[in-house]
């Protein structure tokens, strides 16, 4: 079976998925896109997929019989809408974070969902399809014993005018907060967030850098720098300690050169680099399990979890307290 | 277009490459299967090709209307005739090492695709398309200047009874003879074998280790380690030193862990563990081209200068002489 | 010269320092001991300085002219009054840590010594001397920009029964206290202590592992574990992250081997072989400035500001708080 | 007992041992110059010996009664006088390499020292005080079971006009002789060397760079890459292929730092920062033995052996041939 996708939102991360599904995935192919601007859809359809429909409307797309499943790479904003349109249709949705904007957003969706009784919503975490995390999250399990804590570092070489503090919560820890909790198979409990010396390369509107302190169910602590002027390098650091050991994420496979009198590899720059093979296995594990009706990866309850969560943290930055966290009861569904 | 491929010969390598086609890679389908124990090639139908039609021989596969490129699976020493039965359709072929079981067979076969003045026949030398020797091939390159030497090592961690000394060369330094080849884009002008003590771990019909020393027509020296019962792992090594610095071959990516009074990372065991993602990207590169009608990647002359190297290595092991190498022109075909 | 050293206290490091000084060092002889069990002293003597004359307190052999220096290797609460005998006999004085069992101890010996304008106590920080840190502080001076944030830990294999919680800080932080005081030419105001999980392998009386968060008066803001029953090994670990990149403390120098499919190198298990050389070097740092009159190294204000420093520390322990920790204005003696 | 040391040649490495003795090491002082220089001697005399007495000859200084020991470290040519007249004169001799220039001249020291029934000769073979050498042979003999090869590499970032092809062996390889020797308590049985293309930054007189293939009586195979124009940096390279795993010397100890797009950490560019503290330990152990009437370290017989394996190399360089080497019976002395 093919799986006929149909792509809402042709901006960056829908132009490269399509991409992905045309060139890279097997299994699939995309027969609708649809975009706001309808320009860009039509840009796309004629560089990556000339035999799809363009549809007026992400509604109407979600609608159309010749699509099997959704992805939703739109604005943030619209997110909520298109993935509840795709429960409604009973069909499998793919959709980028943020599952929603809030997490009120978040909650009727998993509530939507809950209603029908069966899996449909994946969320875009990629790193969990990342194969140096999933290397590490092994190591976990057979050799270091009950976790007891993180220390991690999320590094990105300098950010636009428009990146303002609350979101390196929300643009760029929430990867971290899924992938502990993925890590950990644990859920936060409370965050504080403190703030270093602020880098002489930050503009005005970003303390940078920043660090998250979170708690778990379990009594894990968490400690993880959120650096996002750092110059050097765009660096995802991941270090676990367990009782019986500690094991640490690896660096991206790199050429070690011997040259004018240093020892060296050279660091990555951007997260498509680094992340760029995940989002691969991340869409073809989506792929894979559309047939059977029912989907895997990050949850709608994932993204819900993760929006209460990055909610606290933003809180913890504004009022340098140590705010609790507290979940709902989690729906059988997500067991 | 999606490429239908037949496939020769269903054993170990044929029915990974039927999988890989059928389940991993994009723009082929395997629609032919032969195999000369007929029970081998439908137990790989059922197992992955169920659309897949079974043919009596090799020859009438290649021959058939339906098969628009072929898979050299077989056992070696039936290659040649089958390479040479695709050229003659005018099929692109894509066939396991070694090309043919002698320099003079490979020699047949350059000489009939250089009569047809396209280049149809690609060999299985999956280095050329693994990444860390892309990541080595593109620093040397960039950082190095004109290389000077090359010290490596390839490392086994055990061989079976059947495994002798001359095996050294043809089923393990093989690879190394073409990947030297492809990173220094020269050719060899001698061989030379010595054999350090012996290994107790090693069975009486192989010497092992061996070292070959190889210089090529530049004036680069290469020292190749081959140990093939060092028992740790499957350990390859490359290090290029270059008139302004030294780069060294990444090691696979590993979790390093801190446990037990060291600290530690594990080493592969097997190459296919090392080597996987190779074949899937080589095999991806085959069907990629085969809509243009002409291959690349590992030519029947790369595969013809192999034969001729190796049996100067296995002449070089015979005698403890430095042996020289040449070869013949090389057509303008593969220029 | 050679400096004629006094040494009060013959346990475990008294012994140490009386055979490095007899046998490594050089520009200095142990002409005089004492303890408070004299058989100690005289088993001392016999081993490694026979010349030495025993004195009955440690009070006549401060007072002895025969005596340059001295070395202040008794049990903790007994420090302060030494030391400040050394400072009444105007006579250079190495301490052994603390300084003083109290911060107002510590305080009445910095009042004293600033008494007499002469620096002639140092304590014995020994990490300061330490080749790794000493090579981290040049490449932070060199190459980091401002220091922004600093992640550490200390990791030890086990504790003893007699190790309870606050000794987390007063025996085991107390070093990183000094050092990071030293690598960042800085204070702190404040402190907070969190504790993760405890690993099953604490016994009852201890928290472990414990974080301890750190700000200085630049607003540099570090997090330390402290983890007493790792198992794996006495591992000390900082990483410092500045403006314009970010350096790590050297791992002791160790073979790596390729062994039983693990790369690894062993990690050390105690302190003696981490710091061993650090202790040479202080101490011959020591010997080499007595016939100046004057000492360097870590002085008694920064044994004061550690005293402070860490009884912060275990307020915060005991509080959950965030504990604020202000100092007295430094006096010009230690500028 | 303080060592009373005479040092004959007061150039570069006779003020540096003078420095050592005087300022770094324990148990020995410097009582005596010479040099064929007067004002070299008296201008030491002055930095670092100001109680030391200058002699007009080496002899007279090897003659004096308040002479206990003695150092050579005047011009190579003048090496074998000295030592012989020390043994002679029955005191210990520290010689800087080579212990003389001819393995004729070494061979007479033999004899000479044979006939005193004591080892009274040390070689300045430093790097058996190297630590990393010395972790590594202790890792070998722990672990590796029995050694078969050794891959190695000796590069300096450039070298003088004057240095010219021999001296790529006479003054360069001939620490590895040595330590090769040492590290598999071995003797060699061939040697090799081949010239792979010259690098453009060396002069013309100049091979370079250069491997050595040497053959053990163990059957022990080794690679050793000369490199005296590697720009990069002055590094030594070692790894040891056992039956039962690999090990490698460890690189100098260096703070890993993350910036400007590299993970990196530099590389020493010269030998007295890579051997300077091998050279206090070597002189300490000479030092340490004195008393005792006999010396340990390198011996004459290791002196010897390395002139005899030396200049079968720089045959081997000469001929292109695989050179055999036998040496004498070893006197009993050397056991």
């Amino acid at each position: 079976m093919t799986v006929k996708i149909g792509v809402v939102g042709t901006g960056m991360i829908g132009r490269d998925h399509t991409r992905r599904i045309q060139e890279v995935l097997t299994g699939a192919e995309v027969v609708a896109l649809s975009d706001y601007l309808p320009k860009n859809a039509e840009a796309l359809q004629a560089a990556h997929a000339p035999d799809a429909e363009i549809f007026a409307t992400g509604e109407e797309l979600i609608a159309s019989d010749s699509v099997d499943a959704v992805l939703v790479c739109s604005t943030g904003s619209t997110h909520e809408a298109y993935v509840l349109a795709a429960i409604a249709a009973r069909k499998p949705v793919f959709c980028e974070k943020p599952l929603a904007t809030t997490a009120e957003g978040a909650r009727r969706i998993v509530e939507a969902e809950t209603a029908t009784g069966t899996r449909r919503v994946q969320v875009g975490f990629m790193r969990r399809f990342d194969r140096s995390y999933n290397l590490l999250k092994a190591t976990m399990e057979a050799e270091l014993g009950a976790p007891l804590m993180i220390h991690a570092a999320h590094r990105n070489p300098t950010v636009p005018e428009q990146y303002v503090t609350p979101m390196a919560i929300h643009d760029t820890f929430i990867h971290e907060i899924d992938t502990f909790r993925w890590l950990l198979d644990d859920d936060f409990v409370s965050a504080q967030v403190v703030f270093p010396r602020k880098t002489r390369h930050a503009h005005a509107r970003v303390a940078d850098p920043q660090i998250v302190l979170l708690e778990t169910s379990k009594g894990v602590r968490i400690d993880c720098e959120i650096f996002v002027n750092c110059r050097y390098g765009y660096d995802i650091q991941c270090q676990v300690v367990g009782e019986d050991g500690v094991a640490t994420l690896p660096e991206p496979m790199a050429v070690t050169t011997r040259k004018d009198e240093r020892l060296s590899n050279p660091i990555l720059t951007d997260w498509q680099s680094r992340f760029g093979a995940a989002f691969d296995t991340e869409l073809q594990d989506f792929i894979d399990t559309v047939p059977s009706g029912t989907v895997g990866g990050p949850s709608a309850w994932d993204g819900y979890v993760a929006a209460i969560s990055s909610d606290a943290c933003v809180t913890a930055q504004e009022t340098g307290d140590i705010v609790p966290i507290s979940l709902p009861d989690r729906p059988k569904l997500y067991d």
